[in-house]
């Protein structure tokens, strides 16, 4: 039986200001107005929601390079970090609702000031790993993962907001599901550091069963590590969840998106989660944003239990006439 | 060459009392208004259509506990095992159309009066195995299973025009494929008895190649018996089959929908099957039924003969010049 | 590195009289106002654009047997015919922008007098494989197939505007992918020369991976012949090209057909590359042009090197801060 006792802990981050796009600050309350913490309650978790943060706009917040709003950026992350940093110390599984991706930044600083070391499980059309020097676009949304690898240090200028950042993550212990719109700069950083991609050729090849026995024997290869999911909503097909930033066709089906999530809440090491990218003003009709919002609770439902076979719980007696 | 000569004996059962949403009684008449008996007679079978049952309400039919309707389904499914019962001893494959699938009580309990012992393969989004004690709505079209299976006779109560009916299949010989949606109660009842169960996630995991392969090495396993397929619209995506009364999303594709019918259809032991809850009134768009019904019908040519690689007579020569 | 120096001869042919239907000869211009060229040239391909053929319409064409438009349809593929030949000998990989698929008569018939022996891979929900004298519509372009096997040459009758062709295809050189909707006496053919087909039972069977490599183990058990890749749009399933001629459900999904591109590509054989079928008129809105539309140029690019986890150019330096 994988009916979850589950302790959750949810934190919102209404925040777009890791890219151009209106709406995706509205992610949060939009999850939460789906049932999020009711079905999760109905399914056997314990939850805490801790609310939305709230966020403040810097000042002349000049851009740094091609880098856009980066005091912006790095004051909110810092906020998120303390944030989820306080919610793994009450015990709880994180789960962040974005907002933009660039909220990796503190989600996964957070959760590491509380861990050893973790795993990072990235589910995304994009490698979000470019470097505020190698960006073509200078949203922080595509670059999250370049402030957290160790690998990577040298390569990260000073910026303003960004000096509490410590890179925490090692190389071998990300991987990349569901990759299809990468930048050269992305692929030559993801080559030379090893990193295991399974990219949407991968899954077409290999199923996605596959690519999750792999993903676990990549990152279970030495230690256990604590797992951080970092789901952005883009990784599915936007057939399913287009009410996003920069959907790409092309994307993992409902069905392969859930079996992730079944995945990895089986082996018991989720210890926090970030659904991000969810923009309900790009959605083009109110059943695009329905599709999408209803498709990010499933995934979660999918973190913390729920199963498709269903399931009951030990005490069960069936009723006799 | 598997193009068929199956003798085909097509029972129309206009029926919704099982489930309370109105349209679904138009099932039988859409599909074959979308040509399944020209298309049936097209590949080489011979087709008896032996009309639509006729059903009356019965009165003052008050629900016994939360099941709804006892009286008037119990002597529809009546009606309908003498008619399907008939349709096997005059040597047909038995198709029934369906109306909702409280009407799979008739349609196996007429099969197995005809048959020694059957296998059935539920093509399904839902288990349909509540027992009137467990089940949450009342609705008989959740409940059919429970009263064909030897091993939950003694958890059924007595109910009014039920009595007829005789646990006829034993919990080894079912095997589901598509679940999705499955009551706690019923999840029990699944695991108490073993019966087995290819969700979406085995479908996932194991690819529906595999997945039929299983099926069949699981009841063939002793005997090969009769098979009967209960066929659930809802059992494929909601994109493709979208007019049915409880879609769940994430369900079978089109073409897996298909693989099943052509697998089974070259078992050579298919002796019935249902096609069950298109209900033309849950469409948003003419399209939408269009697309359902369709679908419907693809998947009964499926299991006489169709393949998608195509087929010729044996006696086929080729023109020259 | 599989960032590609393809050096890509691209050819439009503006021709609709293979078939009834209005609108495909449209199909040139729109993939190229897809940003082909340019596309083409962003992953590092050198391009030359040959232009659009002219085809005159042949007066008095009166139906030959069944066969319709024959000496429209005979001049217009020997056009192509010569201009593919030249692509060829220029050097380049040739892409034939349709048109309706009689084309493939020319375009392999051209391709084939360039070089000494060709494999053909057709990917198609059609087998285009009908004889003069077995077609059911007189469609040319559920013919071309016929015209080019060495096995089928004494099956077909002399017709005005195609002495010009020789027979150039061996049965065991040709892989078809994708068929679902295959008339009787095609399918007799088929099977009478021992063609390898991969209908859609066997991609669901095996899946797309295991089709390809099957594919190369069938096309590459002797000598490794160039490649000329047939590809027609109705290949994949409606829901993502639908403005084309003959639609048919249960087609290949977008990813399936990139992989096949992407696989073909990384043999290093691809020769000839045909698209065609594409025909905006048969599109119901302007989304479902595009998507027609922009899914051809997104296989073309993975025929020439696009590859979804990215790629970089092995000069490629870091910037450091
Ligand atoms: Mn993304
Ligand atoms: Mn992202
Ligand atoms: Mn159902
Ligand atoms: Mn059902
Ligand atoms: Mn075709
Ligand atoms: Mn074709």
């Amino acid at each position: 039986l994988r009916r979850g006792h589950h302790s959750v802990g949810i934190i919102g981050a209404p925040f777009s200001k890791g890219q151009p796009r209106d709406g995706v600050e509205r992610g949060p309350d939009l999850i939460r107005a789906a049932g999020l913490v009711e079905k999760l309650k109905g399914q056997g978790c314990i939850v805490k929601d801790y609310g939305n943060l709230i966020f403040e706009e810097v000042p002349n917040d000049e851009p740094i390079g091609r880098v856009k709003r980066p005091r912006t950026v790095g004051r909110a992350n810092e906020q998120l970090a303390s944030a989820v940093e306080r919610v793994k110390n009450d015990g709880h599984t994180c789960v962040m609702l974005g907002g933009d991706h660039s909220l990796a930044i503190g989600s996964i600083q957070g959760h590491a000031s509380s861990r050893n070391e973790l795993s990072v499980v990235w589910v995304d059309a994009h490698a979000d790993i470019n470097t505020p020097l190698t960006s073509p676009t200078g949203n922080i949304h595509g670059q999250p993962m370049s402030y957290l690898i160790h690998e990577l240090h040298s390569k990260i200028p000073v910026m303003p907001n960004f000096s509490w950042i410590k890179p925490c993550i090692a190389a071998k212990d990300i991987v990349y599901i569901g990759l299809r719109d990468v930048d050269p700069e992305e692929h030559y950083i993801l080559k030379r550091l090893g990193i295991k991609v399974f990219s949407m050729t991968e899954v077409d090849r290999l199923g996605i069963a596959k690519v999750m026995e792999q993903t676990c024997d990549h990152i279970f290869s030495k230690v256990k590590k604590p797992i951080h999911l970092s789901y952005d909503i883009d990784a599915l097909d936007p057939s399913i969840t287009p009410a996003t930033g920069t959907p790409v066709v092309g994307g993992l089906s409902y069905r392969e998106g859930i079996y992730i999530t079944e995945y990895i809440c089986q082996t018991g090491l989720l210890s926090a989660v970030d659904m991000v990218e969810v923009n309900p003003k790009r959605g083009k009709t109110e059943e695009e944003i329905k599709s999408t919002v209803n498709t990010a609770v499933d995934l979660l439902l999918g973190c913390f239990g729920r199963v498709r076979e269903g399931s009951h719980s030990p005490d069960y007696k069936m009723p006799e006439p």
